[in-house]
């Protein structure tokens, strides 16, 4: 089903970009779990739009409100819904669109899916809103995962040509992973983060938008989580990551460069460190055959650029079967990495968590 | 669960590397359908190892037999039952592996979820061996894709630094196609091929294994395939691509590249050809939103460097938590990504056939 | 999961007795479905307590509202969510029984389950009140159904030893079907229904309550429908009746009568009618192998008396491990038999929807 | 999907009565389980036909193998996989059969479902024979319930008019249930026995057939499992005894006596006894709200008369849509009752298993 994913922390998302609300109802918390609000108001507030000009001038106040499955804060067992009401949308802008789909947009698959009847306003099911209840579905699942201390951060990685430096997960400073959480636009390097923004910007004065990768580590996940093949934590995760919008590749490890590496250089070999298992390099990404293994679970994923561009573009007319010109109105990201890097997150978070109550029966 | 996939094509694999029989039961196919053993037995020739010096010396035969679910070669509408029996296998070269786990194999992870149990003959559930089944199930699917005109092909993109050329998908013979089939080594180029065949005897000869990409084509998609969200047809290919062992990324389309471009040049263009919906580029890889485009759906996938090689390697005893160093006998792919190639390629299947039966609905 | 069914029309229901909101999320209603609301709201005034005599006097006004999925009443692809708000609820009634578990009430398993924890009022997610929600989703499959001309009806059978008359499905007058959807209390006989009504009256005199037997008929359901072994036609319509609040027991066709009959009378035999296929009884109800034989398919399910009764009872202080008095206060239904029957029909309809798809594949 | 069941305890089925193998894979079985072959074949040979006058005179040897999933009876982790082979099947006399359906049998739906291409021979996958992987599975969860101390027992409560003793199960002798295993005809009381079996061999004599009530107890289930609404106890365990070919009801606890009774004589009061919390009668049969209450969860199951009788029964022709007659040659047995006890027992082992491994989550 397309709507739902996991088996034992399950969510199921529903909700339009314009539609009344939107929401998450999630199925598998234990009673008697406090739930951090603040941690999904702050979680919300990071993927929220219309902070700062590297993202777009339209805001989302996204207040939610938790419905059902507590009594005073504390899970009674019974399924949490959680709601945000859309509103002040201004629907009109979309419906002149139904016939000239947007280029790179799921307008034109959509409407043949559909017959026609899908809801054009704001991208409909397809929109990045959708990736806010996903956020408070995997704000809880973080908590959950804290409290048996895995930590899951994200950084930008790269805008277009511009490279955030590398790191070595296993061996970092535990603050600097902390200001990642607290950072609109996270990245280890002040240098590189300025490079970026003007990437974006120089992107955004062009009426133009630009693509980039993001980078999300796991840590002390416990050695054994995830399930061989089809089940594979790689399986899970990739899985929970294209389910958000834009996303165009994921590489675990070494990811891609592995294509390119001898067996010798890339094998990771063991060796023993203070009585624990290690690994003198972590091309394996901390996966092994599906399962981890102690070291940190590190990937990367790519993400376009925003399909809603300022600039003038071709596309056709459906009914008319026509060559036509477009010019997309509204406020957009020029780039929707720095969001995107929270939604892919907060899906990480989701489809580990998921793993890990499995792994603990 | 992590021996099942699919939700209206569904599979579960089961057996090791070692056990007595491996196989897969087919649940989902209608009553009425002739099995194709014919392609079944030409993909399985395709995986076999040891036909060739680009894989390993080890023979398997892996003559399968259909023990339910049909009547004379015609589905009755129980599910399938397809065993391989396991036999002349070398078992004894395992055993003393348990307690030094090979670096990039999943021993030990296995060792820590399994508390020892794992059966660690051959790589036991996470043996590439298991690919067999897969592509059993696979074969089907793609026999029942072609009769909706749906055709999916693979080849091998590169390996090292030797790469294949560029095609386009919407614009290509359909004998070079067809070609990939019948290829030990699919490639579109000849001199490619001899380069990369290159690569891997030079890994062989230094007792050494190599990497590479391979490419997946699925062409003449119906649009609106796949769904919104969470089995998005990235999510469903990448969560069954990622069943296949070996392999660290997937890209879509532009897939990394996305991230060094600008939305203007990133997103595709449509344009009336002959009465029909196309776009310009292809960057978007047939998928917007989930959802087949009606463009030749095309992603790359990383394969590692076959983790057995011959050189010596560093690792520890688990028991002892020393250092310890590690020979692997035995006879291996200096590159496993001709036979991933096909393991890939019915996996794909596997997937795809999935969605378009829930697409039919 | 607990809080969804079904895999091709999948509901979620989320929600305490006294939440902010219960509702539903339905996935797998195609785009552009007219949603029939004149349905919904019948049906759920036929479950509405408060109506008559027979039920409780607490009133629920149940309105409901479509959050998403659809744009002005025409569903779009994306799953429908529709929500009804709590309001007016007694709570302070309940927390007081926490310590003293309501005989035959859910109270002390789900004390010990949810640690404590679990939503006391009102019953929490045990609360007949769920099945509001459910009549929701059902009041749509039973429109869907309807577009295919498969109907589902249902009457109160018994009302402790005051019983309804028994009737020939396959011969029996339209009208006096459709009577039943405008019945409160549907019966076929006009006697039966003023003994069952009596039956009632006196259980509630006495401060004490009462149970019956529920019989759904289901027509036109088209042959073959339904699969072997686990997803039973019998299987699923359990496990949906099974989920309703009161149910002790289910039986199809002849039922428990089978246990006392030679095959000789049990077999149905077949005949030609009109060129039709049909048995000259039907014992099978209408379900053979799991599967439908276009024979109106028949089953009753047996409710249990109200366990909320005015009578002082015995029950446990859980805290103290000591046996007390318990009266319990509030307003109930005497018998709850009269709105189970609109909740089972609808979960009938949830059910055999789900079936009807797959069968479609 | 039909053939699987379960979501921790995972279950699939393959085969049909008359093909090469049937068997079923499991999985969700930790590593490092021994498992018990004895108690699977014992099994086995209870649910074995051929082994007395009650049974039929056709005989199965329904020997077992493990081909995947152990290591010396050691699981490893992987999914386990047991196959019988068919042998010595008389499939010529089906043949003829398939355009004349025999009465109460699943023919005629199978044959409309399937296109006329179904496994006519004994039955395809509607035969009884199904049960034998059944049992299989069944046997395993047993002994992984028994090591939690949970335990599953069986008795024909009835066949024809001749029934059993009423038991109240939470206060007898244990050795009493043990003798249960041990018997091809589970009763407690002798003189029922002789009186039930009478009623078979009179039904055997006239070449008819009788149907029975199975009752099923289980013991020392800990309070709290099961799960509100879908999956219910009542849910799961309804769903898996719809799965056993003949059954046509099931009740748990008082059933369908709940719908002549007032609440007052229904609700089951609680009592403290020896610290304990219990309740002085078990109308509830252990399962309240869908949840274990910790008394003795008891059910039963209507079993109808083996449809296949040697009398000459009334059917059609499916293709020239003509009244025929019909004689049923074979062996068969002459109450299934005794036989379906143990696969009922088996199923009920499965289904709750999998409700066990999810409360302990």
């Amino acid at each position: 089903m397309s709507y739902s994913f996991g088996k034992n922390y399950k969510i199921t998302v529903f909700g339009q970009s314009h539609s009344e609300e939107i929401g998450v109802v999630i199925d598998g918390i234990n009673a008697g779990y406090k739930i951090n609000f603040d941690l999904i108001n702050k979680n919300l507030e990071r993927r929220r739009p219309g902070k700062n000009k590297y993202s777009t001038s339209r805001s989302e106040l996204d207040s939610f409100k938790i419905v059902s499955g507590e009594i005073g804060g504390i899970t009674c067992g019974a399924p949490i819904c959680a709601i945000i009401k859309n509103k002040d949308q201004k629907s009109r802008d979309y419906e002149s669109l139904r016939d000239k789909p947007r280029p790179s947009h799921a307008d034109y698959p959509a409407f043949v899916k559909y017959n026609g009847y899908n809801d054009i306003r704001g991208g409909g099911q397809f929109s990045g809103r959708m990736t806010a209840p996903m956020t408070i579905a995997g704000s809880i699942a973080e908590d959950l995962l804290s409290q048996k201390n895995i930590k899951v951060y994200s950084r930008i990685k790269s805008i277009g040509s511009a490279k955030d430096i590398d790191i070595d997960y296993s061996n970092i400073d535990f603050e600097k992973l902390c200001a990642l959480k607290n950072d609109d636009f996270p990245t280890f390097d002040i240098d590189a983060k300025k490079n970026m923004q003007e990437e974006i910007l120089n992107a955004k004065k062009n009426l133009d938008s630009i693509g980039g990768v993001v980078e999300i580590a796991i840590l002390n996940m416990p050695t054994g989580i995830g399930e061989p093949l089809f089940n594979s934590m790689e399986s899970n995760i990739a899985s929970a990551i294209f389910s958000v919008p834009g996303v165009k590749g994921i590489e675990f490890g070494s990811g891609f460069n592995a294509a390119n590496m001898l067996g010798s250089e890339h094998n990771d070999s063991y060796y023993i460190k203070e009585d624990k298992i290690k690994t003198k390099t972590n091309n394996h990404g901390g996966i092994l055959g599906g399962l981890s293994t102690s070291m940190p679970i590190v990937f990367r994923v790519a993400v376009k650029p925003t399909p809603s561009i300022g600039l003038t573009q071709d596309t056709v007319s459906l009914k008319d079967k026509t060559n036509e010109k477009l010019e997309i109105k509204g406020r957009h990201d020029p780039s929707i990495v720095p969001r995107a890097a929270v939604a892919l997150e907060m899906m990480t978070c989701v489809s580990i968590l998921d793993l890990v109550i499995e792994g603990e029966k």
